[in-house]
């Protein structure tokens, strides 16, 4: 048995590599509104990296659940817009979520008790997209107009389907502990690992490892000397690396993909 | 005979070069919600490049229409603020126009059937500015206000008068196709042309030509192979110069203003 | 006797260092809609410099006013999140604040008549907070909903405090003028100081320095000849030094902290 839908909270979020320097977010909202002139729309993130599916993975897995039940949250991180990849619905968690079939529907996402995930059937769905370039404006911003004003019922929207696997990077557990990765970097210049609060506590580990720094593992940004490099868990339940009062970015001189290892 | 003017929308959309570091954009939108408390405001873009007219002039008219029917649309890219310059409000298309008189009125929207432009008397309807510097919080959100509430009748802005040209560059007919220029580029490092979709086609023209490089015309980014450079009409209707996979800017070190032709 | 409190207009405005490259402003945003769904929530400006608290006290003092009466403003640059840093919230000139008790509130706010100020109790709120390290989403952001949808009665926050000295820099009476400092820099690289209008009025001075520029003070920047620095009291009320079609930032090769000096 799955788990009923939720009414639609008349909400929509967006997430995309647009950034903010051109009006594509602009458009999509404009389409949104004169879809569904009740919608609230609320731009979840545009930074994410151009074409950067994992990070966006990363964000919106451990993002939605602050926002209201029924939200639909719109992913459009889409390198293959335009060609035959598949255009996904989601009802997860008491969340609607519409994004392309390229890995960005991560393992916390897919693996939620009663997920549904439906493909997509855009042309049956007369939505023809009116460009081969843009399906954010195109595709997806009227599908989440229709979703969230209560116009479409999620079940029309397709038939189920298995969603191609997430592309973030999992970390692997070892003798002592677990290897990890930096999967992004804030605007702070702190790293953001995948090695989960879960995983880590398993482990047992309490040892972090970057570059060929050992870091103290501490609560909180205060806890730390200024200067000091620490490890923490963030508020988004991973081990984040950061330096109290500075870039660990720069100071380490290292960036996304770079190894991370907890130990004993 | 002039088409009936929209009823407000209640949408109010935001173009300027104000960009996003400076709170410009949030006092803007406190004066809106402070004048209107209903309205809806969204933010277009506000990554123009400080004064570049033609840049914001571009935007506007291939984004105005993706709106609701009677949105107010503001566009402040002004480097004559505080001068005599003047201001302009229009009517075109069922969407209304609020902006300073410097070319920012793009050829498509000035030769729109029915189009209506006003010089607005800001004086004459109490908007002394506050300050010479800042139009934008000062003049064009409390004109902005009163279009979109009601409160304000179009007609009761100001006289009919003719707008500046647009600053944009127009294209050029050659004998065997056409030739224009970059007008923008995009977060992608995509080069946004001022070669119009009819016009390319009236050309019967198959070859588009950039910095010594003649490009295939394709359907989408997919259809190129990975690394490939490639033209095509973008989402926008205008020819395009992509890479797929990477920024056609950075590849071809061409940027605004650089030569495009379309040939046989 | 103090003034009487205003009615909630309903208006959220944020003002952070989070910028926007990362999902931190999105997120915040859905867990007021969360707690307060009819919230109308405004990005006064993420593009705060990290943990530049006197650059968020400057903005938040010059632009609260714009806002409808009976706005919370929330103001989130925080270097010392999870130490024991106080919270307070704050109804001033008809405004509520909720802020982190480092600096952020400016003189013109702390000296306002009828200005109260709350330390407020957050454990005995209820808001335990949920991370150690992101107090805009558990702490400051349910603060909020609660105060602009009226469940929370401002008085109920916290009790009577004083709050910690603004950090801003103060400018300084000289023999023929004031001495003061660039506080921030704008997007088009006009400089922005501590030299209050009223203050270089009193002082009679008419001539601007700046790293050995002697500079004419003007009405606006169209009264400068192109190239022309100049000085003018801008939209926000201060001293502003700027480069008419240019970047002075740029030309004077001076920044954030840069002494100015007012004289006969």
């Amino acid at each position: 048995m799955s788990e009923p839908l939720p009414a639609p909270s008349g909400v929509i979020t967006l997430l995309t590599d647009f950034g903010l320097s051109d009006p594509f977010v602009g458009v999509m909202t404009g389409v949104l509104l004169s879809r569904f002139p009740g919608a609230r729309v609320v731009d979840l993130c545009h930074g994410m990296r151009p074409q950067a599916v994992g990070e966006a993975a990363f964000w919106l897995e451990r993002c939605y659940f602050w926002f209201p039940e029924g939200t639909v949250h719109v992913a459009v991180v889409d390198p293959g817009v335009g060609s035959e990849r598949g255009v996904l619905a989601a009802a997860i968690a008491g969340h609607y979520f519409l994004l392309p079939d390229n890995g960005l529907l991560g393992t916390r996402l897919l693996e939620a008790p009663g997920a549904r995930v439906l493909a997509v059937d855009v042309p049956k769905l007369g939505l023809a997209p009116a460009s081969r370039t843009f399906h954010g404006r195109d595709v997806f911003a009227p599908l989440a107009a229709g979703l969230a004003s209560g116009e479409r019922r999620f079940e029309s929207l397709g038939v189920p389907t298995r969603a191609l696997p997430c592309c973030l990077p999992a970390p692997q557990r070892t003798a002592t502990g677990a290897s990890g990765e930096v999967v992004c970097v804030d605007r702070f210049g702190n790293l953001l690992t995948n090695l989960d609060e879960a995983l880590a506590e398993s482990t047992g580990a309490r040892q972090v490892r970057v570059a060929g720094h050992s870091l103290r593992w501490l609560r909180t940004y205060a806890d730390a000397e200024p200067g000091e490099l620490l490890a923490l868990v963030n508020a988004f339940g991973v081990i984040e690396i950061a330096l109290r009062d500075g870039s660990a970015e720069h100071h380490l001189g290292v960036t996304r993909g770079a190894a991370v290892e907890l130990g004993a």
